[in-house]
């Protein structure tokens, strides 16, 4: 008996001893002091919860009311009030973040004469002036008022007072002009008439410029924008419509990033081109008007009546010109603009604020959304805005209550100059470059975060995908159906997958918002979510008052979004998917959701060029082999990461392979293959032209090289785009595979 | 009684427990199963004695034995059998690595007419052939002959058979050349005989074509390799100075990496520039000779005499020609060069072959040398392959003991093709830049290991530094002085540093071997280890039987190093220096030895620019902030460095913190800095022109703007190269500061 119990002792100690062991190896020291990092420490489904539950749709609209209750453009005194009242909430000692600073940069904006304001005029022979287009809005609602409203403008456009006879372009595109060209219209010394979408607004003017056209107007029809609206009362503030004075300003340089520095952080020190010299200006003066005067200058014009395609909802026929009608009362008079816009260097600040992580600090997730607006704003960008600090609120209040901090660091980022060409990320980018590289796990950006209250729209990069999915299908959709945001989103955008079946389809990343430098220049995984509209009930181009002094608190809460309840869903999920990014152990990138990108663009090489290729005797095989070995590749990394969650990983493990997921978007990298395009080095998401929808450099080297013969360098150049993408994709497929493959 | 006994039991197996799962936590599993990865496996100091005791001097002769046999020509036969004996080795189940393959790449390669030998001739008026150059060596030792060796030739000197009268050029620099024409020499249609020295070898064509010359020689004076000496029974097999036949082969392409796709793997499919129109080939045909022949050619020069700097030890006072002495045996005859190189496409491989890491495998410490050689190449490169075959031999035999794994991965690598240029690295470069960018730790080159006796010489950047004096001073010179080789090393090369007083010091990295794809394409901390000379005992520009048919085995046992002392001394000190970044816990890369560069460049800027800088309202203070905040970072991150080595890190913190010292190179990466120079992206080491030792953009771009005028584009690239710099620095300072330092 004595022996039974003295070796039960002994094994009970042993016992004992081997469970602490166990214990100690793995546990996670859950509750005892959330603060102390555990390297095991995961997302915690109960603090994903609490941060969904506090997010509240009222302070959202409070935040909203604040931040739009003045104009505050670039670099203007509200907007550096705007970057204090950024600076005091992430500082706040109750909900703020760890720290919060600025980094400011001194760029180059572009800002109409307040002494000469620009002057839109119908000049009769004799000199007299008939008509003159407004030079501010109407103000319609209160809250418009108010001496900080800046005046309709084209930034960047130059100075200069050309006159002529005035045309009808329709958009502006190359083939509009040569369409009036056909027509037998001349176009020098013209100026012409163009109404916005269909290529960008800086296009407009360098295409016009090509034909000799002196000057250029761009207006809003109210087929585009208003769904035909266009009397004043059925426009804003008895609908969401634009009222006829409405004019969307904007910038119109090309590229993106602070014009005089690219590729250098803007600091005073920085060399900087010449402005006479840089390029992507627009090259003649251009003006925006509301369609208001649009309709007086239009409904005048004579000459032949311009194709369906151009006719708007001014209610006249639109014909082409060139110079008005005969018999109406500017017979024989001219268009004269009087443009005095000037650049100006400029001290503009990004706010940036962090919340350290517990476990891997050197892991960022960031979120940004920029604070410049062209007037009050309240949709573009405020919304964001209002969004954004409703998200820090929450988590810094777990933080400074102890209950909580991320396993990765989560960065908060408040850009500046973001309307005169996405400055102020552009410019952290190139500041940061290489610690923002190495660093980054994913971009979220939330610019405009409610259109409309039909559906969520993502825009991002397909490792986003997986992550935004499980977000939304976790959070109620606020409409009234009881969806989820992710079963009502498929109903409005969706696509069927050859891996998943139908699922809500993700839109892809162009230049539109902060998130550019991100991917294109960092190769940063990135995102863009909104919420938006059912686009069979409106075929807006965009929410009607864009870049109007009518964007105003008052228009989102009466008609935008009344109660909030779209802002709250995207602060959700958007909350929701930042924590998902910075708290889970192995993150959730998708990366062989890749697979699927690559495998459409090859398919439309193989339909749509394949053909031409080969009478080119260029083979698409590379390509397929490539492709296929990213398949291979992503598919057993993915049973990897399956059988190392089973495994019990150590710490190591879990960050090699996150290494290997948050790395993929920088592989597809290539600063060297599109030297002509200013920041793009992403060879999947680089601009492309034409209509093939592969990948940008092949596409667009082959619409080039179309028309020369057999053997031209622009074939070569053909070949060399292929061997660039090939390269890429076997790069990508060699850093997916086990580390130790040779 | 009871209560306390039983609250005894209790405390017990708290207590228990408790030692358990501290146990657990902290208890590194050493002794047990040394093949289990700990995440806190440190460097072994008893592994690395064992190392360093099983080199084996003897083994490495017998390496060095086996692969300089026979000629092995990139390409030839016998490199593709080095290939399989290299696999064989590295496959051996005992003595051989986790897994061994090969990359194969189709590379532009240039080769002799076997057809149509190459011809240098004298040519009487009558057209009588007076006098030809030898077209292959003197067979002065039997292991010399078969009819593997290739025939001096200037590898992608262009076809042609140029005539012409004879000058003579010096090393063929533009003042060489310009010193001509200011002598009245007509240069046009002439053939020029340079020297080998001074410029690189494809520069001279170049040069001579810029004049007009018809056809360039080049020759290696006995006063630059021989110490004047030129007799045959002056040189080997009687010393080791070049015998009177022996002819410098070597490559004239004045690029790096496959000369037909530049950033793009040599792969079958990949796109290829016309060879036509690749720039970076010597645009007039060029032969190298030897001093026997150029000896006969340049003492009948008539005209006056050439500088003193001009003279060498042919023992005739050297003229400049144009054409012969009239009144010797080649009076009014011309030179004539027949040329017949050809392009060829072919198959080159590298082998790699890899220790997989036990803890972090996704760390890469590359060692690597190339193969193929221009003829036996005992020195050149086979005395570094033997000291590789052997480290690999004894690393592979404790693996596959079971006795040690290392902490990362080591991969080893033996490149094809590079005396063509870098081929077979850079195109490896180029296919796994991605991979290899994102993880390699550093590469350590050992290309030529023993150049001579005296002492050991290291090319690197400065964060090898520390660990290549760790290893130094570990190890006993060869020589009989008992010195470490750090202690030997110093009385050789040394410095004054700011911060340690004198310590060796290291040169830094060109483009003279396989190190460059990995220092100046890809920001990979890097090294070149070697033993060499005596600088004040011989004044040999290399070691005299560099790519001749003399570069042999017995000239390397007799001559180099008898004994192979040196190639041990090579072999520990790299063994060492490789063991000690695999598996060191904390990486030994001191990064803020760095500051040290900063600084000197920094000053030689100041004093040599800062007055001409100022008269064109260019200010260094950018610069002087952008190195203080270098330095302040680094020295607080030394400091971060030694309280988390005192403080039991997690193995996150530790990886984090490696992270910061591995990436630091990258960071001054620039692919945009110098668009024209191919690859060359690294901000501190591009090439630099001009006197002035600063950062080689800022120095290159002063040289372009001195002499024009104020304003001009030649000073405004001055200052964007400024930026630049500055932009690196205060980037790289960035990485190097806490992770949540915003």
């Amino acid at each position: 008996m004595k022996w039974v119990k003295v070796l039960g002792g002994v094994v009970g100690v042993a016992a004992l001893l081997g469970l602490g062991i166990i214990l100690g190896h793995f546990a996670i020291p859950k509750g005892a002091d959330p603060l102390a990092p555990s390297v095991s420490q995961d997302l915690d489904l109960e603090i994903l919860e609490t941060v969904m539950g506090q997010l509240d749709a009222s302070r959202i609209r409070e935040n909203l009311r604040e931040l739009s209750r003045e104009p505050h453009l670039a670099s203007s005194p509200r907007d550096e009030a705007l970057v204090q009242l950024l600076l005091q909430r992430w500082r706040d000692p109750e909900s703020g973040l760890d720290s919060a600073g600025t980094s400011t940069y001194e760029v180059l904006l572009s800002f109409p004469s307040q002494e000469q304001p620009n002057r839109v005029a119908v000049v009769a022979p004799t000199g007299d002036i008939l008509f003159s287009c407004r030079q501010s809005e109407e103000n319609v609602t209160e809250e418009q008022a108010g001496p900080d409203v800046v005046s309709p403008y084209a930034a960047y456009a130059p100075s200069g007072t050309p006159q002529g006879l005035l045309v009808y372009a329709n958009w502006g595109m190359e083939e509009d002009f040569e369409e009036l060209q056909t027509q037998g219209i001349e176009l020098k010394g013209t100026i012409a008439l163009t109404r916005y979408g269909g290529i960008g607004r800086g296009a407009k003017a360098v295409n016009a410029a090509k034909y000799q056209v002196a000057g250029v107007l761009v207006y809003t029809d109210p087929a585009d924008i208003n769904d035909g609206h266009s009397l004043p009362n059925e426009t804003f503030p008895h609908s969401w419509y634009l009222p006829p004075s409405g004019v969307e300003r904007g910038s119109y340089y090309e590229y993106f990033g602070d014009p005089l520095t690219p590729y250098l952080p803007a600091n005073p020190s920085s060399f900087r081109l010449d402005p006479t010299t840089a390029s992507g200006f627009p090259p003649i003066p251009t003006q925006p008007i509301g369609f208001e005067d649009a309709k007086v200058l239009l409904c005048n014009l004579q000459g032949t009546s311009a194709p369906a395609a151009w006719q708007g909802a001014l209610g006249c026929d639109y014909k082409l010109g060139p110079g008005f009608q005969p018999d109406g009362a500017f017979a024989s008079s001219q268009v004269n603009l009087s443009i005095h816009n000037s650049l100006e260097l400029r001290n503009s600040s990004n706010v940036l604020g962090i919340i350290r992580g517990a476990v891997e600090p050197d892991r960022y997730v960031m979120y940004g959304n920029h604070r410049d607006s062209w007037v009050h704003g309240a949709v573009d960008p405020s919304s964001g805005t209002a969004v954004l600090l409703e998200i820090s609120r929450v988590l810094g209040t777990l933080l400074k209550k102890g209950t909580w901090r991320p396993r990765r660091s989560v960065v908060f980022a408040s850009w500046g100059a973001e309307e005169f060409g996405l400055i102020g990320s552009t410019e952290f980018t190139e500041e940061f470059f290489s610690k923002l590289q190495e660093r980054t796990v994913a971009y979220i950006n939330v610019d405009i975060s409610v259109f409309a209250n039909a559906t969520l729209r993502v825009q991002g990069t397909p490792p986003v995908q997986s992550v935004v999915f499980s977000a939304a299908k976790q959070i109620p959709a606020p409409d009234p159906s009881r969806l989820s945001i992710y079963d009502n989103w498929i109903r409005y955008f969706n696509r069927s997958s050859p891996v998943y079946g139908l699922v809500p389809r993700l839109g892809s990343l162009g230049a539109g918002s902060d998130y550019a430098p991100f991917i294109h220049f960092l190769g940063i995984s990135s995102m863009d979510i909104a919420y938006t509209y059912d686009q069979s009930k409106t075929s807006a181009r965009i929410y009607p008052t864009y870049h109007t002094a009518f964007d105003t608190f008052s228009y989102v809460d009466k008609f935008v979004d009344p109660g909030f309840g779209s802002h709250l869903a995207v602060a959700q999920t958007a909350g929701n998917v930042l924590l998902r990014l910075s708290d889970s152990l192995f993150l959730p990138l998708n990366v062989s959701d890749y697979s699927e990108t690559l495998r459409s663009f090859l398919q439309a090489a193989q339909q749509d060029l394949g053909a031409l290729l080969e009478q080119h005797s260029i083979s698409l095989g590379p390509l397929v082999t490539a492709v296929e070995k990213f398949e291979e590749a992503s598919i057993a990394l993915g049973q990897n990461i399956s059988a190392l969650q089973k495994a019990n990983p150590n710490p190591l493990q879990v960050r090699m392979l996150n290494d290997q997921l948050m790395l993929l978007e920088r592989t597809f990298l290539n600063p060297r293959a599109f030297p002509e395009e200013l920041y793009y080095s992403h060879v999947l998401w680089a601009p492309r032209t034409g209509s093939v929808a592969t990948f940008p450099g092949l596409a667009n080297a082959c619409s080039r090289a179309m028309n020369t013969s057999l053997g031209s360098a622009a074939w070569a150049e053909v070949q060399r785009q292929l061997s660039i993408v090939v390269a890429a994709l076997e790069g990508a497929a060699a850093t997916l595979r086990p580390v130790d493959d040779l």
